[in-house]
Protein backbone atom coordinates (compact mmCIF):
# COMPACT_ATOMS: atom_id res chain seq x y z
CA UNK A 1 0.00 0.00 0.00
CA UNK A 2 3.03 2.33 0.80
CA UNK A 3 5.29 1.38 -2.21
CA UNK A 4 1.92 2.20 -4.42
CA UNK A 5 0.98 5.25 -2.51
CA UNK A 6 5.19 6.22 -3.47
CA UNK A 7 4.29 4.96 -6.47
CA UNK A 8 1.24 7.20 -7.28
CA UNK A 9 3.09 9.88 -5.44
CA UNK A 10 6.00 9.72 -7.87
CA UNK A 11 3.90 9.73 -10.91
CA UNK A 12 2.24 12.93 -9.60
CA UNK A 13 5.37 14.48 -9.04
CA UNK A 14 6.37 14.00 -12.92
CA UNK A 15 2.85 14.50 -14.10
CA UNK A 16 3.21 18.05 -12.21
CA UNK A 17 6.78 18.86 -13.38
CA UNK A 18 5.57 17.73 -17.09
CA UNK A 19 2.73 20.22 -16.81
CA UNK A 20 4.70 23.06 -15.29
CA UNK A 21 7.21 22.87 -18.19
CA UNK A 22 4.52 22.89 -20.85
CA UNK A 23 3.20 26.21 -18.36
CA UNK A 24 6.48 27.57 -18.61
CA UNK A 25 7.18 26.86 -22.90
CA UNK A 26 3.36 28.25 -23.75
CA UNK A 27 4.06 31.08 -21.16
CA UNK A 28 7.33 31.87 -23.12
CA UNK A 29 5.79 31.61 -26.39
CA UNK A 30 3.00 33.84 -25.53
CA UNK A 31 5.40 36.62 -24.27
CA UNK A 32 7.60 36.21 -27.48
CA UNK A 33 3.80 37.12 -29.22
CA UNK A 34 2.65 39.55 -26.94
CA UNK A 35 5.81 41.23 -27.62
CA UNK A 36 5.50 40.96 -31.22
CA UNK A 37 2.73 43.01 -31.22
CA UNK A 38 3.65 45.57 -27.89
CA UNK A 39 7.50 44.74 -27.30
CA UNK A 40 7.35 45.54 -31.64
CA UNK A 41 5.25 48.68 -31.20
CA UNK A 42 8.13 50.87 -31.85
CA UNK A 43 9.23 49.67 -34.34
CA UNK A 44 6.20 49.38 -36.09
CA UNK A 45 6.25 52.78 -35.73
CA UNK A 46 9.73 53.32 -36.49
CA UNK A 47 9.00 51.51 -40.01
CA UNK A 48 5.77 53.84 -40.55
CA UNK A 49 7.65 56.94 -40.08
CA UNK A 50 10.65 55.71 -42.39
CA UNK A 51 7.80 54.67 -44.95
CA UNK A 52 5.68 58.19 -44.83
CA UNK A 53 9.23 59.92 -45.19
CA UNK A 54 8.74 61.56 -41.47
CA UNK A 55 11.87 60.14 -40.37
CA UNK A 56 14.39 60.84 -42.45
CA UNK A 57 18.75 61.37 -42.97
CA UNK A 58 18.76 58.26 -41.14
CA UNK A 59 22.37 56.07 -41.67
CA UNK A 60 21.37 52.90 -39.69
CA UNK A 61 18.33 50.75 -39.00
CA UNK A 62 18.30 51.41 -35.54
CA UNK A 63 19.61 48.91 -32.96
CA UNK A 64 15.94 47.78 -31.06
CA UNK A 65 15.00 47.32 -35.23
CA UNK A 66 17.75 45.44 -36.66
CA UNK A 67 16.17 41.98 -35.55
CA UNK A 68 12.61 43.44 -36.59
CA UNK A 69 13.73 44.65 -39.96
CA UNK A 70 15.13 41.33 -40.54
CA UNK A 71 12.18 39.46 -39.71
CA UNK A 72 10.13 41.61 -41.96
CA UNK A 73 12.51 41.46 -44.99
CA UNK A 74 12.00 37.45 -45.00
CA UNK A 75 9.20 36.49 -43.08
CA UNK A 76 6.56 37.75 -45.81
CA UNK A 77 5.52 40.88 -44.49
CA UNK A 78 7.97 42.79 -47.28
CA UNK A 79 6.47 40.76 -49.67
CA UNK A 80 2.36 41.20 -49.26
CA UNK A 81 3.31 45.20 -48.63
CA UNK A 82 5.04 45.15 -51.99
CA UNK A 83 2.22 42.95 -53.47
CA UNK A 84 -0.79 45.21 -52.34
CA UNK A 85 1.28 48.50 -53.32
CA UNK A 86 1.76 46.46 -57.36
CA UNK A 87 -1.75 46.00 -56.93
CA UNK A 88 -2.12 49.63 -56.39
CA UNK A 89 -0.21 50.51 -59.82
CA UNK A 90 -2.05 47.59 -61.93
CA UNK A 91 -5.24 49.28 -60.98
CA UNK A 92 -4.17 52.43 -62.30
CA UNK A 93 -2.42 51.30 -65.01
CA UNK A 94 -5.83 49.95 -66.21
CA UNK A 95 -7.44 53.12 -65.88
CA UNK A 96 -4.96 54.65 -68.12
CA UNK A 97 -5.53 52.20 -70.66
CA UNK A 98 -8.50 53.85 -71.11
CA UNK A 99 -6.72 56.45 -72.32
CA UNK A 100 -5.42 56.17 -75.90
CA UNK A 101 -1.73 55.69 -76.34
CA UNK A 102 -1.15 57.87 -79.39
CA UNK A 103 1.90 59.44 -80.01
CA UNK A 104 4.76 56.65 -77.97
CA UNK A 105 5.29 59.43 -75.49
CA UNK A 106 3.58 57.97 -71.93
CA UNK A 107 6.50 56.98 -69.88
CA UNK A 108 6.86 55.63 -66.91
CA UNK A 109 9.66 55.65 -64.09
CA UNK A 110 10.65 53.14 -62.65
CA UNK A 111 14.11 53.07 -60.30
CA UNK A 112 16.45 50.09 -59.99
CA UNK A 113 18.10 49.01 -56.60
CA UNK A 114 15.29 47.60 -54.50
CA UNK A 115 12.58 48.44 -56.73
CA UNK A 116 13.34 46.51 -60.05
CA UNK A 117 16.25 44.25 -59.03
CA UNK A 118 17.18 43.43 -54.73
CA UNK A 119 19.79 43.94 -52.52
CA UNK A 120 18.46 41.91 -49.85
CA UNK A 121 21.08 39.29 -50.29
CA UNK A 122 24.36 41.85 -49.84
CA UNK A 123 22.32 43.82 -46.82
CA UNK A 124 21.76 40.28 -45.11
CA UNK A 125 25.34 40.73 -44.54
CA UNK A 126 25.05 44.64 -43.26
CA UNK A 127 22.66 43.02 -40.32
CA UNK A 128 20.06 44.19 -42.67
CA UNK A 129 20.61 48.18 -42.67
CA UNK A 130 22.19 47.66 -38.62
CA UNK A 131 25.40 48.59 -40.17
CA UNK A 132 25.87 52.09 -41.99
CA UNK A 133 26.32 52.05 -45.83
CA UNK A 134 29.72 50.61 -47.27
CA UNK A 135 30.36 52.11 -50.42
CA UNK A 136 33.62 49.96 -51.42
CA UNK A 137 31.00 46.93 -50.35
CA UNK A 138 28.07 47.85 -52.41
CA UNK A 139 30.29 48.75 -55.44
CA UNK A 140 31.90 45.44 -55.40
CA UNK A 141 28.29 43.63 -54.92
CA UNK A 142 26.51 45.53 -57.71
CA UNK A 143 29.81 44.80 -60.09
CA UNK A 144 28.85 40.88 -59.44
CA UNK A 145 25.71 41.82 -61.29
CA UNK A 146 23.78 39.25 -59.21
CA UNK A 147 21.07 40.85 -58.28
CA UNK A 148 17.39 39.22 -58.71
CA UNK A 149 14.41 40.52 -60.24
CA UNK A 150 12.10 41.68 -57.92
CA UNK A 151 8.90 39.61 -59.50
CA UNK A 152 6.01 41.36 -58.91
CA UNK A 153 8.06 44.85 -60.51
CA UNK A 154 10.05 42.83 -63.01
CA UNK A 155 5.62 41.66 -64.13
CA UNK A 156 5.01 45.38 -63.84
CA UNK A 157 7.72 45.90 -66.09
CA UNK A 158 6.81 43.41 -68.84
CA UNK A 159 3.07 44.37 -68.67
CA UNK A 160 4.13 48.10 -69.18
CA UNK A 161 6.64 47.73 -72.13
CA UNK A 162 3.96 44.80 -73.78
CA UNK A 163 1.11 48.09 -72.84
CA UNK A 164 2.81 50.30 -74.84
CA UNK A 165 4.48 52.85 -72.37
CA UNK A 166 8.19 53.99 -72.32
CA UNK A 167 9.77 52.51 -69.36
CA UNK A 168 12.87 54.26 -68.16
CA UNK A 169 14.88 53.33 -65.46
CA UNK A 170 16.42 56.41 -63.54
CA UNK A 171 19.32 54.92 -61.19
CA UNK A 172 21.59 56.73 -59.15
CA UNK A 173 24.01 54.25 -59.45
CA UNK A 174 27.43 55.41 -61.66
CA UNK A 175 27.18 54.95 -65.07
CA UNK A 176 31.07 55.02 -65.43
CA UNK A 177 32.03 52.03 -62.78
CA UNK A 178 28.81 50.41 -62.87
CA UNK A 179 27.33 50.69 -66.33
CA UNK A 180 28.31 47.42 -67.78
CA UNK A 181 27.40 45.33 -64.81
CA UNK A 182 24.33 46.68 -64.30
CA UNK A 183 22.57 46.50 -67.79
CA UNK A 184 24.26 42.83 -67.75
CA UNK A 185 22.32 42.65 -64.21
CA UNK A 186 18.91 43.84 -66.07
CA UNK A 187 19.57 41.58 -68.91
CA UNK A 188 19.60 37.79 -67.05
CA UNK A 189 16.93 39.22 -64.72
CA UNK A 190 14.49 39.73 -68.02
CA UNK A 191 14.78 43.32 -68.09
CA UNK A 192 13.89 43.39 -71.90
CA UNK A 193 12.62 46.20 -73.72
CA UNK A 194 12.97 49.48 -71.92
CA UNK A 195 13.12 52.26 -73.28
CA UNK A 196 16.39 54.07 -71.87
CA UNK A 197 18.21 53.41 -68.89
CA UNK A 198 19.41 56.51 -67.30
CA UNK A 199 22.52 56.71 -64.91
CA UNK A 200 24.79 59.02 -62.85
CA UNK A 201 27.05 60.89 -65.01
CA UNK A 202 30.48 62.15 -63.90
CA UNK A 203 28.46 65.65 -63.45
CA UNK A 204 25.88 64.43 -60.95
CA UNK A 205 28.50 62.73 -58.55
CA UNK A 206 28.01 63.37 -55.40
CA UNK A 207 24.51 65.36 -55.56
CA UNK A 208 21.78 63.82 -53.91
CA UNK A 209 19.02 61.70 -55.62
CA UNK A 210 16.35 64.24 -55.34
CA UNK A 211 18.46 66.50 -57.14
CA UNK A 212 19.86 64.21 -60.12
CA UNK A 213 16.57 62.60 -60.37
CA UNK A 214 14.29 65.83 -60.49
CA UNK A 215 17.04 67.04 -63.34
CA UNK A 216 16.55 63.96 -65.27
CA UNK A 217 13.00 63.72 -65.47
CA UNK A 218 13.12 67.81 -66.49
CA UNK A 219 14.85 67.11 -69.62
CA UNK A 220 12.32 63.80 -69.97
CA UNK A 221 9.28 65.90 -69.69
CA UNK A 222 11.17 68.57 -72.45
CA UNK A 223 11.59 65.96 -74.49
CA UNK A 224 7.79 65.35 -74.50
CA UNK A 225 7.47 62.34 -72.25
CA UNK A 226 4.77 62.37 -70.19
CA UNK A 227 5.39 60.98 -66.35
CA UNK A 228 1.96 58.58 -66.14
CA UNK A 229 3.67 57.09 -63.35
CA UNK A 230 7.17 57.05 -60.97
CA UNK A 231 7.79 53.57 -58.84
CA UNK A 232 10.75 53.65 -56.17
CA UNK A 233 11.45 52.11 -52.99
CA UNK A 234 13.00 56.12 -51.70
CA UNK A 235 10.97 58.97 -51.31
CA UNK A 236 14.11 60.64 -53.42
CA UNK A 237 13.04 59.02 -56.16
CA UNK A 238 9.14 60.34 -55.83
CA UNK A 239 9.39 63.90 -54.76
CA UNK A 240 11.52 66.76 -56.11
CA UNK A 241 10.24 68.12 -59.53
CA UNK A 242 8.61 66.76 -62.72
CA UNK A 243 7.80 63.16 -59.88
CA UNK A 244 4.88 62.33 -62.84
CA UNK A 245 1.32 62.15 -62.09
CA UNK A 246 1.54 58.93 -59.87
CA UNK A 247 4.27 57.65 -57.40
CA UNK A 248 4.27 54.34 -55.91
CA UNK A 249 6.37 53.90 -52.67
CA UNK A 250 7.69 50.32 -52.57
CA UNK A 251 8.63 49.61 -49.47
CA UNK A 252 12.35 49.44 -47.94
CA UNK A 253 13.02 50.12 -44.01
CA UNK A 254 17.07 48.96 -44.85
CA UNK A 255 18.45 52.20 -45.96
CA UNK A 256 17.69 55.91 -46.74
CA UNK A 257 19.28 57.48 -49.74
CA UNK A 258 18.98 61.52 -49.69
CA UNK B 1 -5.92 6.07 4.91
CA UNK B 2 -8.08 4.88 2.23
CA UNK B 3 -9.59 8.40 3.20
CA UNK B 4 -6.66 10.18 3.63
CA UNK B 5 -5.86 8.87 -0.13
CA UNK B 6 -9.23 9.76 -1.57
CA UNK B 7 -8.84 13.43 0.06
CA UNK B 8 -5.73 13.47 -1.94
CA UNK B 9 -6.64 12.19 -5.09
CA UNK B 10 -9.47 15.81 -5.15
CA UNK B 11 -6.97 17.92 -4.05
CA UNK B 12 -4.88 16.43 -7.24
CA UNK B 13 -7.39 16.77 -9.84
CA UNK B 14 -8.75 19.77 -9.01
CA UNK B 15 -4.64 21.18 -8.80
CA UNK B 16 -4.79 19.69 -12.67
CA UNK B 17 -8.12 20.52 -13.92
CA UNK B 18 -6.62 24.46 -12.42
CA UNK B 19 -2.95 23.78 -14.47
CA UNK B 20 -5.02 22.75 -17.83
CA UNK B 21 -7.80 25.72 -17.79
CA UNK B 22 -4.76 27.94 -17.33
CA UNK B 23 -2.84 26.20 -20.17
CA UNK B 24 -5.74 26.00 -22.30
CA UNK B 25 -6.32 30.41 -21.32
CA UNK B 26 -2.03 30.79 -22.12
CA UNK B 27 -3.01 28.81 -25.44
CA UNK B 28 -5.98 30.78 -26.49
CA UNK B 29 -4.15 33.92 -25.77
CA UNK B 30 -1.54 32.95 -28.13
CA UNK B 31 -3.30 31.88 -31.27
CA UNK B 32 -5.24 35.26 -30.52
CA UNK B 33 -1.81 37.07 -31.03
CA UNK B 34 -0.60 35.09 -33.70
CA UNK B 35 -3.61 36.07 -35.37
CA UNK B 36 -2.80 39.43 -35.17
CA UNK B 37 0.34 38.94 -36.63
CA UNK B 38 -0.74 36.92 -39.25
CA UNK B 39 -4.16 37.06 -39.89
CA UNK B 40 -3.65 40.58 -39.77
CA UNK B 41 -0.98 41.37 -42.69
CA UNK B 42 -2.92 42.06 -44.78
CA UNK B 43 -4.66 44.59 -42.92
CA UNK B 44 -0.87 45.81 -41.55
CA UNK B 45 -0.14 46.12 -45.84
CA UNK B 46 -3.39 48.07 -46.09
CA UNK B 47 -2.88 50.77 -43.70
CA UNK B 48 0.73 51.04 -44.42
CA UNK B 49 -0.17 51.59 -48.61
CA UNK B 50 -2.65 54.20 -47.14
CA UNK B 51 0.10 56.37 -45.11
CA UNK B 52 2.39 56.26 -48.21
CA UNK B 53 0.16 57.78 -50.31
CA UNK B 54 0.16 54.51 -52.84
CA UNK B 55 -4.02 53.99 -52.28
CA UNK B 56 -5.55 57.45 -52.93
CA UNK B 57 -9.59 58.15 -53.74
CA UNK B 58 -10.61 55.25 -51.17
CA UNK B 59 -14.02 55.99 -49.62
CA UNK B 60 -14.37 53.69 -47.15
CA UNK B 61 -12.22 51.24 -44.84
CA UNK B 62 -12.13 47.60 -46.69
CA UNK B 63 -14.74 45.90 -45.07
CA UNK B 64 -12.14 43.00 -43.71
CA UNK B 65 -9.77 46.21 -42.18
CA UNK B 66 -12.69 47.69 -40.25
CA UNK B 67 -12.01 46.32 -36.95
CA UNK B 68 -8.35 46.35 -37.50
CA UNK B 69 -8.91 50.26 -37.72
CA UNK B 70 -10.71 50.63 -34.49
CA UNK B 71 -8.03 48.17 -32.37
CA UNK B 72 -5.51 50.14 -33.94
CA UNK B 73 -6.94 53.99 -33.45
CA UNK B 74 -7.75 52.34 -29.55
CA UNK B 75 -5.17 50.14 -28.31
CA UNK B 76 -2.11 52.29 -28.56
CA UNK B 77 -0.95 52.08 -31.95
CA UNK B 78 -1.99 54.94 -32.63
CA UNK B 79 -0.77 56.83 -30.06
CA UNK B 80 2.35 55.30 -30.67
CA UNK B 81 2.70 56.50 -34.44
CA UNK B 82 1.34 59.92 -33.53
CA UNK B 83 4.44 59.98 -30.62
CA UNK B 84 7.08 58.87 -32.89
CA UNK B 85 6.13 61.45 -35.45
CA UNK B 86 6.39 64.16 -32.87
CA UNK B 87 9.86 62.60 -31.81
CA UNK B 88 10.77 63.57 -34.98
CA UNK B 89 9.13 67.22 -35.42
CA UNK B 90 10.34 68.09 -31.56
CA UNK B 91 13.84 67.08 -33.40
CA UNK B 92 13.98 69.01 -36.54
CA UNK B 93 12.26 71.95 -34.58
CA UNK B 94 15.51 71.86 -32.36
CA UNK B 95 18.03 72.31 -35.67
CA UNK B 96 15.60 75.08 -36.64
CA UNK B 97 15.96 76.74 -33.05
CA UNK B 98 19.98 77.04 -34.06
CA UNK B 99 19.13 79.30 -36.65
CA UNK B 100 17.94 82.79 -34.79
CA UNK B 101 14.65 83.56 -35.91
CA UNK B 102 14.78 87.65 -37.04
CA UNK B 103 12.03 89.19 -38.89
CA UNK B 104 8.25 86.85 -36.95
CA UNK B 105 8.20 85.11 -40.56
CA UNK B 106 8.91 81.63 -39.77
CA UNK B 107 5.75 79.50 -39.98
CA UNK B 108 4.49 76.36 -39.45
CA UNK B 109 1.32 75.35 -40.87
CA UNK B 110 -1.03 72.99 -39.18
CA UNK B 111 -4.35 71.12 -40.06
CA UNK B 112 -7.24 71.04 -37.75
CA UNK B 113 -9.54 67.81 -38.18
CA UNK B 114 -7.15 64.71 -36.59
CA UNK B 115 -4.21 66.62 -36.44
CA UNK B 116 -4.94 69.60 -33.88
CA UNK B 117 -8.03 68.10 -32.40
CA UNK B 118 -9.30 64.27 -32.59
CA UNK B 119 -12.98 63.03 -34.91
CA UNK B 120 -12.35 59.34 -33.30
CA UNK B 121 -15.64 60.21 -31.11
CA UNK B 122 -17.30 60.87 -34.27
CA UNK B 123 -15.98 58.39 -36.53
CA UNK B 124 -16.62 55.79 -33.82
CA UNK B 125 -20.51 56.20 -34.86
CA UNK B 126 -19.44 55.25 -38.30
CA UNK B 127 -17.84 52.28 -37.74
CA UNK B 128 -13.81 54.30 -37.59
CA UNK B 129 -14.43 54.73 -41.50
CA UNK B 130 -16.26 51.67 -42.55
CA UNK B 131 -18.91 53.60 -43.39
CA UNK B 132 -18.91 55.96 -46.15
CA UNK B 133 -18.45 59.62 -45.42
CA UNK B 134 -21.19 61.74 -44.14
CA UNK B 135 -21.45 65.39 -45.48
CA UNK B 136 -24.37 66.39 -42.76
CA UNK B 137 -23.53 64.05 -39.74
CA UNK B 138 -19.83 65.17 -40.31
CA UNK B 139 -21.18 69.50 -40.25
CA UNK B 140 -23.55 68.40 -36.91
CA UNK B 141 -20.85 66.95 -35.18
CA UNK B 142 -18.18 70.08 -36.29
CA UNK B 143 -20.84 72.56 -35.18
CA UNK B 144 -20.78 71.16 -31.38
CA UNK B 145 -17.58 72.00 -31.36
CA UNK B 146 -15.97 69.51 -29.10
CA UNK B 147 -13.55 67.81 -30.82
CA UNK B 148 -10.84 67.43 -28.15
CA UNK B 149 -7.49 67.95 -28.43
CA UNK B 150 -4.57 65.40 -30.03
CA UNK B 151 -2.62 66.40 -26.97
CA UNK B 152 0.88 65.33 -28.55
CA UNK B 153 0.06 67.95 -30.92
CA UNK B 154 -1.39 70.77 -28.66
CA UNK B 155 2.16 70.49 -27.07
CA UNK B 156 3.72 70.62 -29.94
CA UNK B 157 1.90 73.89 -31.31
CA UNK B 158 2.77 75.16 -27.91
CA UNK B 159 6.27 75.16 -28.12
CA UNK B 160 6.40 76.57 -31.76
CA UNK B 161 4.34 79.05 -30.34
CA UNK B 162 6.46 79.93 -27.67
CA UNK B 163 10.05 79.70 -29.73
CA UNK B 164 8.68 82.44 -31.95
CA UNK B 165 7.44 80.50 -34.68
CA UNK B 166 3.85 81.78 -36.69
CA UNK B 167 1.69 79.05 -36.19
CA UNK B 168 -0.89 79.17 -38.85
CA UNK B 169 -3.96 77.07 -38.85
CA UNK B 170 -4.94 75.69 -42.43
CA UNK B 171 -8.48 73.82 -43.00
CA UNK B 172 -10.90 72.72 -45.62
CA UNK B 173 -13.74 73.28 -42.80
CA UNK B 174 -15.80 75.71 -44.36
CA UNK B 175 -15.54 79.63 -43.19
CA UNK B 176 -19.21 80.17 -43.34
CA UNK B 177 -20.65 77.20 -41.88
CA UNK B 178 -18.29 76.28 -39.28
CA UNK B 179 -15.97 79.22 -38.90
CA UNK B 180 -17.78 80.02 -35.21
CA UNK B 181 -17.72 76.43 -34.02
CA UNK B 182 -14.28 76.41 -35.11
CA UNK B 183 -12.85 78.90 -33.51
CA UNK B 184 -14.56 78.13 -29.77
CA UNK B 185 -13.28 74.54 -30.29
CA UNK B 186 -9.80 75.29 -30.88
CA UNK B 187 -9.85 77.98 -27.66
CA UNK B 188 -11.31 75.45 -25.63
CA UNK B 189 -9.29 72.90 -26.54
CA UNK B 190 -6.19 75.25 -25.70
CA UNK B 191 -5.02 75.94 -28.96
CA UNK B 192 -4.33 80.06 -28.21
CA UNK B 193 -1.83 82.17 -30.04
CA UNK B 194 -2.29 80.79 -33.69
CA UNK B 195 -1.08 84.06 -36.00
CA UNK B 196 -4.03 83.21 -38.26
CA UNK B 197 -7.19 80.44 -39.41
CA UNK B 198 -7.29 80.18 -42.35
CA UNK B 199 -10.58 78.03 -43.41
CA UNK B 200 -12.23 77.02 -46.97
CA UNK B 201 -14.29 80.24 -48.39
CA UNK B 202 -17.13 79.93 -50.99
CA UNK B 203 -14.62 80.52 -54.10
CA UNK B 204 -12.92 77.37 -52.91
CA UNK B 205 -16.41 75.51 -52.36
CA UNK B 206 -15.89 71.71 -54.01
CA UNK B 207 -12.10 72.40 -55.08
CA UNK B 208 -9.44 69.64 -53.78
CA UNK B 209 -7.58 69.99 -50.48
CA UNK B 210 -4.34 69.60 -52.77
CA UNK B 211 -5.77 72.91 -54.99
CA UNK B 212 -7.46 75.59 -52.31
CA UNK B 213 -4.31 74.67 -49.43
CA UNK B 214 -1.36 74.70 -52.55
CA UNK B 215 -2.85 78.36 -53.20
CA UNK B 216 -3.46 79.31 -49.41
CA UNK B 217 0.47 78.69 -48.91
CA UNK B 218 0.82 80.40 -51.98
CA UNK B 219 -0.44 83.61 -50.90
CA UNK B 220 1.31 82.68 -47.36
CA UNK B 221 5.35 82.30 -49.11
CA UNK B 222 4.27 85.80 -51.31
CA UNK B 223 3.11 87.51 -47.91
CA UNK B 224 6.95 86.52 -47.24
CA UNK B 225 6.10 83.88 -44.93
CA UNK B 226 8.88 81.00 -44.91
CA UNK B 227 7.11 77.31 -44.20
CA UNK B 228 9.27 75.45 -42.11
CA UNK B 229 7.38 73.18 -41.10
CA UNK B 230 3.78 71.41 -42.17
CA UNK B 231 1.64 69.00 -40.74
CA UNK B 232 -1.23 66.50 -41.22
CA UNK B 233 -3.09 63.56 -40.96
CA UNK B 234 -3.53 63.76 -45.19
CA UNK B 235 -1.32 63.94 -47.77
CA UNK B 236 -3.31 66.25 -49.53
CA UNK B 237 -2.22 68.53 -46.59
CA UNK B 238 1.03 67.64 -47.46
CA UNK B 239 1.99 67.79 -51.65
CA UNK B 240 0.88 70.52 -54.40
CA UNK B 241 2.91 73.80 -54.28
CA UNK B 242 5.09 75.63 -51.63
CA UNK B 243 4.55 72.71 -49.20
CA UNK B 244 7.18 73.57 -46.83
CA UNK B 245 10.90 72.69 -45.91
CA UNK B 246 9.39 69.58 -44.15
CA UNK B 247 6.23 67.69 -44.39
CA UNK B 248 5.25 65.42 -41.63
CA UNK B 249 2.78 63.05 -41.84
CA UNK B 250 0.70 62.19 -39.24
CA UNK B 251 -1.28 58.68 -39.10
CA UNK B 252 -5.01 58.62 -40.02
CA UNK B 253 -6.47 55.45 -41.77
CA UNK B 254 -10.01 56.41 -41.46
CA UNK B 255 -10.95 58.50 -44.27
CA UNK B 256 -9.18 60.03 -47.11
CA UNK B 257 -9.49 63.91 -48.18
CA UNK B 258 -8.73 64.42 -51.94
Amino acid sequence: MLSLMAKLYEVIVLMFLSLISKITTTSSNTSTNVSIIDGNSYQLSWRLAVETNNIRMWRTVPAQCIRYVENYMLWGQYARDLDVVIEQINDYVRDLAMVELIDGMDAWILDIDDTCISNLAYYKGKRYGGDPFDPAGFKAWVQRGVCPAILPVLRLFEELVEGGFKVILLTGREEEALGAATMENLRNQGFVGYERLIMRGPEFKGQSAVIFKSEMRRRLTEEGYRIRGNVGDQWSDLTGDYVGDRTFKLPNPMYFVP
